[in-house]
């Protein structure tokens, strides 16, 4: 028997987003990897092994996949949203090049619906011009790196997504976040906060900049800044197709 | 009967990459509007009234969904892809902006799969860092603006996914594009041509940028430069998770 890795996203939290692809990939698996929350979402069943782990050991799920899969197991690492976006499939290719024996294991990346498209569907239409997805966690970069691409991004008017915008161990980076995009965007720029999207808890908050306080944000939490043709219509915000 | 309007992403082309939440919905609509390949791959049935139009009629295809709605018909709008990634979704709420009357109407964006994440998954996980999505059509902005957002983007060092690279109404935007990458990221940055993503003939290619040409793009294509740490392990293409 040939064992495989298959990368899957889970989609945001609702079943309903989970695309056939990764549906018929997790029925021919024989192992489930992956953090607690996320193999739990997978039904049990007789022949399939779950592996659940904490958090930040993602190298060591990664290895772990990959020596299964070199005993013949077909392996499904679970990500939540897409493993390609800030999720578990660079940490796996990272696995392979330290580890270069697994180089020509079979592995395929099934791409799922990323938190930041969800939440913007949920709103809107906030990502419907040119944008970018930043990374606000400070864990594996320091904060002139986040500081530096806000800015830039902020500059080249850019609309913007923000994944792990805050967390109790880093209570004062996204204070620091608001700073700079106020001085970037100034007071009126609106900023949407989508918590717990397409679960059924979901709730979406949209101010403008001015408004916008730290404790609007936790992990559960996805930010989209506007650009500044961002705009409401009726209760939406989206982000017309033209540039200003 | 109330009727309703739901904008749709139908993935970027293999049916296992559409939600369950979208096929759910289509089985309940009466009617389909989009672009002719798109309602192409929706399957007639007895009951459904299926509306193909042709390209860059966005506005006119958004105000036909918000009467038909009006009139109580069930419709979908469909996008490829995701709706507010570069779709259907901001020209529909553009729509309702010109003709308030239809403000109140029950409008839902339907998430799905983008070309550029299908894209980075078929790679490896190019996009595993922070990234920028720029649409590099010159159709609604001026190339100033794509050109800045380029260098911003470059000196912020994130990765970036480009859509609709080329068209044969705009043979030269993208070589100044590549021109403009060249001299902000250098000749070895990595740089991967998707095409047809996920269909029959996938067709993938990275090079490095001093060996990239114009025409290794097309209006099928979604391109992918790296950011300075994006590299090959084995044949994947991948960025890690830490910044250099």
């Amino acid at each position: 028997m040939t064992g495989w890795v298959a990368i899957a996203g889970l989609g945001p939290g609702n079943d309903a987003l989970i695309t056939p692809e990764v549906t018929e990939t997790l029925a021919q698996a024989t192992d489930i990897i992956g953090y607690i929350p996320y193999v739990a979402r997978i039904a049990p069943r007789a022949g399939l092994n779950l592996h659940p782990t904490d958090n930040r050991v993602e190298l060591d799920r990664a290895l772990h996949a990959l020596q299964l899969a070199a005993q013949g197991a077909r392996v499904v690492v679970v990500s939540s949203g897409d493993p390609g976006v800030f999720a578990m499939a660079s940490a796996v290719f990272e696995a392979v090049e330290a580890h270069p024996e697994y180089t020509d294991t079979d592995l395929r990346v099934l791409p799922g619906i990323t938190a930041m498209l969800a939440a913007a569907a949920a709103a809107g239409a906030p990502l419907g011009h040119d944008f970018c997805a930043i990374n606000l966690s400070d864990n594996l970069k320091p904060w002139e790196v986040i500081e530096h691409r806000l800015r830039m991004a902020a500059r080249g008017d850019f609309a913007m997504a923000f994944y792990n915008p805050r967390s109790k161990s880093r209570p004062h980076g996204f204070e620091k976040t608001l700073k700079v995009l106020r001085e970037e965007c100034g007071p009126d720029r609106l900023i949407t906060f989508a918590r717990a999207v397409s679960k059924p808890d979901q709730k979406l908050v949209t101010v403008p900049l001015a408004d916008a306080t730290p404790e609007m944000a936790d992990m559960q939490t996805v930010v989209i800044v506007g650009n500044s043709t961002t705009k409401f219509v009726g209760r939406y915000v989206y982000t017309p197709r033209s540039a200003s």
